[in-house]
C-alpha cells in the first residue's frame, strides 16, 4: 500500500526541514516544493523525500508539483510555507518588489490550495495548512509588502476552512508570532524563539484533530514574546 | 515522588470528565471543583479524582479549593470551565441573572486564575486553561447574560497571558465554537458536535507544547459547524 | 415641545462634560448621572443639565435615574462612560476591587442599557453607545481589573447591537485608543491626547448616521499613538 | 486659490458618485479614476470632476493619474474604492480571475496609497480612505477571489495607517457590511440596503476629524443587517 504523501510548498531549511523529518518518520512520502531545490539536497538525502523545482506563482509549475506528487500516491496533507515579503517607506517601497510579494506570498497560496482541494475532494478528506505570521493579523509601518500578502493568505485560508470544513477536509491558519530559531544558532535567552521542531508538532497535531474538534487558527509564540 | 495536581474548576458530566479521565490517565492527580459533587460521584470512583464543593465566585470558596488540592502534590494544571449564562431579551432578562452569570463565569475565573497563578509563580511553572465559546468573541442577539461573562473571561485569559508567559506560565483560552455532545447522545449527523474527549486531547497538547512555540488562543469546532 | 432626553452615565470632568456640552448646544435636555454630583455643580449650571447621584452597579439606583430621566422628556440617547478598574499583578490583586471593578464596568453598563432599551424600544428609535477603551481589545498585563470589565461591556454590547438594530434603536461601542486629555493641561506633543470634544463630537455623528449605513464599532486614537 | 483635490479611485454609479457630488459641494476639486470613463460624462457634466481613464493595477497608469491631479491643485484626500472579485468554489473558480482581482483590489489600492502618500507627506496632512467590504474580515465559502484582495487591502491599509499617522496622514479604512442600494432603486424594507450618501457623509466626517481622535477601522451596515 501506497504511503500517503504530504506536499510542503515553500520548503526551506527552517519549519518545512522540520515538517519534513517529522512527517516522514511518521510515515508520509515528503514531497518538497521550492524555487531552488539545490537547497534540499542534504535534507532530501536524509529524508528520502521528493524535491521538486516550482513557483508556486505560477499555474503550470505548481500544477507541475502536485502532477508529480500524485505519482507518489494520495495526497492527505499539503503545507504553504511560502512567504513574499518586502519592506519599506509606503512612499518608496519597489512597486514591483510588492507585487512579486503579492503573487508569491497570497496568489500562491491559492494555487497551492486549488491543487490541494481538487485531490482532497477526491478522495474526501485531507488537511491543508497555511503558515501566517504577526503580519496576517497586525500590518506593521513599512510592511504593506508583507502584510498585504499576509492578509489576504489568512482570507483565502478562512474561505476554505469555510467551503471545505463539511466537506471533510480541514484547512487550518497558524500565526507563527515570532522569530523562528535559525538552524544550528539557538538564542541567547533559552527557547526565545521558535523552535520549527515544535512547530511541526503542532501542525501535525491539529492535521491528526478528530473532526469532531477541529481548529482553524492556532497562534504559535515564544513564552517571553510580547504581543 | 507526589503525583502533579490538576484542578479541574466548574466540572460536570461533559468536558471535565473527559478532562479528568484522560488527566488520570496520563498521571495526574485530579481534583474536581463543582457545586454540587453528589454529581460526580460516579466520575471520583472511576478516576480516584478528588472532588471539592466549590462555590467558584467566592473567593474563600476558591481559596478552600486550592488548599485541598495542595494537599495533593504540587500543581500543574487548572482548568477553568465553569460558566455562568443566562438568555432573554435585553428589556426583559433578570438582572440578578445576569449578574450571578457574570460572577460566576468572569469573576470566578479570575479567582481560580489568582490561587492557580500563585502556586504556579512559586513553582515556576504550569498551565492555566480557560473555556469560552462562541460567545468570546461574539455577542448574539439576546445574550448579553452570556457574551458579558464570556468577553469577560477571554480579556482575563489575555491579561494573564502576557504577564504570566515570560515568568513560564502558559496562559491558554480555548473557543468552543459549537455544542459539547451530551454524553451517550450521539448526534444525528456524524461528528457534528463536540466529543469532549477531542476537546480533551487538545487541552493536553496545548498544555505540553514546548515553551518556545505556545499557543495562546485556539479555536474548536465540528467539521460541519458554519463560522 | 419637549426636548429630547440624553442620559450621560458615569459623569465627570472629561468626556462627560464635553457630551454635556455639545449636547446641549444641539438642543438635548442632558441628564447626568454620577456617584457624587457635587463634583458637577459647574457644569450643571452651566448646561443647565439635570445631576442624579447614581451607583450604576445598583438595579433601582439605575432605574431611579431613568425615572427622573422620563419627567424631562422622551429619552433619545444614552451614553455608558462609566469605567471600573484596578490593577496589579494577577498574583496579588485585590480580589474585592477586581469585583467592584466588574460591577460597576460591564454590570452597570447592562443595568444602563437595560433601562435605555425599554424606553427607546417603546419609542421606536434612539441610540445607546458604550465607551470602551483599548483594553476592551487587548488584555495587557496587570490589567485583568481593567480587561475583564471593558471585553464584557464589549460584549454586552455586541450582544444589545444586533438584537435592537433590526428595532430601529442603534447601539455602538467607541474605542478610545490613548488618553484623553485632562481638564485644563494642553499635552507637549499637540494633540497626542485625545481632545474629549473631538470625541465627543463622532459619538453626535454616530447617533444622527442614516440608518441605512450605521457604524456599530468606531476606534478613536490621536495621530502620534501607536497600535 | 486652489481647491484642494479629491481622488476617487475605482469610480463608478453609486459610492464614487455620491462622494464626488459631496465632495464637489464641499469645495473640493474631484478627480474620478475609472477603467472605462465614457460611463462618467454625466456625473462628470453635473459635478464638473475631472475623469482620467486609469487601470489601477498598473503603475504606470496611476502614476499619470496623480500627475493629471496635481494640474488641478494640492492633493488632499484619496479614496481607493476599486474592488477586484470573482466567485466560485475553491477547485473551479479561474485562476486568472483570482489574479486579476488581487491584483486589482490589493495592488491596485497599494499603487493608488503610495501615490497618495507621496503627495501629502509632501503637504504634511490629508487622509486616504480605503474601502471594504464585509470579506475584508470575513472570508465566506467561495469567496477566495474575494476575501483575499480584500483581507490584503486591510493589511495595507493598516500598514499605512501606522506609518503615516504620526506623519499627520490620517489613514482609514471603511468595512462596508451589506449591500449598498443600486442607482434609482429603492430596496423593499425602508433603508435595508446601504445608501451610498449615508456613506459618503461618513467619509466626509472621518477625513474632518480632528487629529487627537482620528478613527482608523469604521464599520457601516444597515440597521437591518445581521453581522
Amino acid at each position: 500500500m501506497a504511503s500517503e504523501v504530504a506536499v510542503i510548498a515553500g520548503a526551506g531549511a527552517g519549519l518545512s526541514a522540520s515538517l519534513a523529518r517529522l512527517l516522514t518518520t511518521e510515515g508520509f512520502r515528503v514531497v518538497l516544493a521550492a524555487r531552488n531545490t539545490a537547497k534540499l539536497a542534504a535534507l532530501v538525502e536524509e529524508t528520502g523525500a521528493l524535491a521538486v523545482e516550482t513557483d508556486v506563482a505560477d499555474p503550470a509549475s505548481v500544477a507541475n508539483l502536485f502532477e508529480a506528487a500524485d505519482k507518489q500516491g494520495p495526497l492527505a496533507l499539503a503545507v504553504f510555507n511560502a512567504s513574499g515579503r518586502t519592506r519599506g517607506p509606503i512612499a518608496e517601497v519597489d512597486a514591483d518588489a510588492v507585487k512579486q510579494a503579492l503573487l508569491v506570498g497570497a496568489y500562491g497560496g491559492f494555487l497551492v490550495g486549488q491543487q490541494a482541494a481538487r485531490r482532497l475532494l477526491a478522495r474526501g478528506s485531507g488537511s491543508i495548512l497555511f503558515t501566517g505570521a504577526s503580519a496576517s493579523i497586525k500590518g506593521f509601518p513599512g510592511s504593506a509588502g508583507f502584510a498585504m500578502p499576509k492578509f489576504g493568505l489568512r482570507g483565502l485560508a478562512q474561505s476554505m476552512a469555510r467551503e471545505l470544513g463539511p466537506k471533510n477536509i480541514h484547512v487550518a491558519h497558524f500565526i507563527i508570532d515570532g522569530q523562528i530559531e535559525p538552524v544550528g544558532k539557538k538564542p541567547e535567552r533559552p527557547d526565545s524563539q521558535l523552535s520549527p521542531d515544535a512547530i511541526a508538532q503542532t501542525y501535525l497535531a491539529v492535521h491528526r484533530q478528530h473532526r469532531s474538534a477541529w481548529s482553524f487558527e492556532v497562534e504559535l509564540r515564544p513564552w517571553v514574546e510580547t504581543f
